[in-house]
């Protein structure tokens, strides 16, 4: 099926949800201009996913797509504590910003079924995950009439995804933004860059193929096509555009950086993924310790993060961003929107 | 200028030159058929190479193109000794495999400045570098009245490529096989997925960019036109042609693997390649040792990889890959061609 009918939009482009940056604007925003809209809920409670989702649905009538990560990513051993050098780092950084007490690892994100629950009661049109998919989440989204698709970094993820029958497959090159899809193999044996990634796929499934990473205009949305692609997931071109929430100190740094100021880092959240490279992630990684399991290295960062964010300081926060950083038109983010 | 008069050819198709597995055959016939041959010289005593590129010239009348590492590339500590780990791993296998005495460390490449002078001499039409390329070469190439094009690996070298005069840069992206041509910063922060690294490249430069990494079928090079580059570098696709030089093993092993399997490693040869990945690279990398110094890295191991290849054992061989190696015809390995 044509993927422009399978999810009811009118130009094969889907912003990608990027959690912690999108919002109800941006979805709806990219939903209304006939492109599909994605909304990054994995580190949403329910209750408030639920709002963000009637918030959506306020500002659009047109199909929009809200993604969660796989309820195995929420498998860790709740005992693990941080390394003895990746502690004392911590501690030092709270008591430079004195921020009190490090926090205690826990989950940041989830719990994934039930959030799975509020999207379906909510009848979201297409709901995407990350990390892997379940069979019979596959099967309780088709029950309910709608519809699933999936990240992929490797042929194999991908024919297995083709064969629990999601809908289409997300091809994630390795110049994508935030965390990798990965959810078999190493994912160093999974940075596969789009050019070669998309094809490959293509090639390998029958199902429709999305193409992820380093996709910024018109130039890589026709490349991807000819590549095989039905359609192209744009993450970071979207990034600085009026409607995401993210600060203006990440802002600033994306229209100031190039691609080789993005680092593949599992320092931040104990997942693999992209973005710019800043004190935290160095001294992190310079400990040369084994790190926290995701999502615990992410936990403990808590306080520290959240404290950047609101002083402005970028060299604590997580500012993901994929290799086409250098291309974000500067226009996108001056761009003024009618907010609701 | 339209590059295929820049370099007076039909299609805008490079061979990529990649040494040790280019012969004047491959050369000579991808440059019969309308693209731009390229020869792999870097390994070549001047002698030699004369020899090679006056077989090219007997068998086409067509351009072609000829590689040499930069002469920078050549300025190493001749002092330099294998670390304690790495010499007892070497002797380890000149033991199991009875190779006698590990060679010293050595250059195994140029010397450049007397390569160049073979082909300034044998006016051979294209000159291309990798690692980089020196102004004052730049000019005698141009003014003998041949072309010079050199591999970018980001932005900063393209435009210092584009500064210093060559004709053409080569925007390789991280899915290439073989040496990254990073000259400078750190190879990690240059490993730019090609649909992200070409567009960035061509708005940074005035002069034609050249697409190379993952490029494997028609898809491959309709997307890289889209992205704005002028013309195509193609390796890995080129890799199983009955034409090169490489051992059966590698061939094979080329058709069973999948992009995963290859690996960027400072392992073989000093320097960062793309390769599929074996038991020396593992056994090596997990030493946890700083290696020695490109290209004497390299040359310790000559001898262990030259009974690999005769004894055809993968384990031991340099196989370099790009990334795009799944998508390898395997009708271009069994196809016949005339050999003179």
């Amino acid at each position: 099926m044509n993927i422009k009918q399978l999810f009811d939009i009118e130009h094969p482009i889907l912003q990608a949800p990027m959690a912690g940056a999108s919002t109800p604007d941006l979805v709806a925003n990219v939903s209304e201009a006939g492109g599909l809209g994605g909304l990054g809920a994995a580190a949403m409670p329910p209750d408030y996913l639920r709002k963000q989702i009637q918030a959506i649905k306020q500002r659009t009538s047109a199909a929009f797509s809200v993604n969660l990560f796989s309820p195995a990513s929420e498998i860790f051993d709740p005992e693990s504590q941080p390394g003895d050098k990746f502690s004392a780092l911590l501690a030092g950084y709270h008591q430079e910003f004195e921020l009190g007490e490090v926090p205690a690892p826990g989950n940041l994100f989830g719990p994934a079924e039930e959030q799975l629950q509020v999207l379906l009661d909510e009848r979201v049109p297409v709901i995407s995950f990350h990390f892997g998919a379940e069979p019979e989440h596959v099967d309780a989204i088709h029950d309910a009439g709608l519809k699933v698709i999936c990240s992929a970094t490797n042929i194999k993820e991908a024919k297995i995804l083709e064969s629990i029958g999601v809908d289409a497959v997300i091809a994630q090159g390795s110049e994508a933004g935030g965390h990798r899809g990965t959810f078999i193999g190493s994912y160093q044996d999974s940075l596969i860059g789009t050019l070669a990634l998309v094809p490959q796929i293509v090639d390998a499934v029958s199902i429709p193929v999305i193409a992820a990473g380093g996709i910024m205009d018109a130039r890589g949305i026709v490349a991807c096509r000819a590549l095989g692609a039905q359609a192209v997931q744009l993450g970071t071109a979207f990034l600085c555009c009026p409607e995401t929430g993210i600060p203006d100190v990440w802002r600033q740094t994306l229209l100031a950086s190039q691609a080789g100021q993005t680092t593949v880092t599992t320092a931040m959240s104990g997942k693999p993924a992209r973005g710019i490279r800043n004190r935290y992630i160095t001294e992190v990684e310079n400990l040369n310790e084994p790190l926290l399991p995701y999502p615990l290295q992410y936990a403990v960062s808590e306080t520290l993060r959240k404290q950047a964010t609101q002083t402005g300081n970028p060299e604590f926060m997580a500012m993901w961003s994929g290799q086409g950083v250098g291309l974000i038109n500067p226009s996108s983010a001056n761009r003024t929107h009618a907010q609701s």
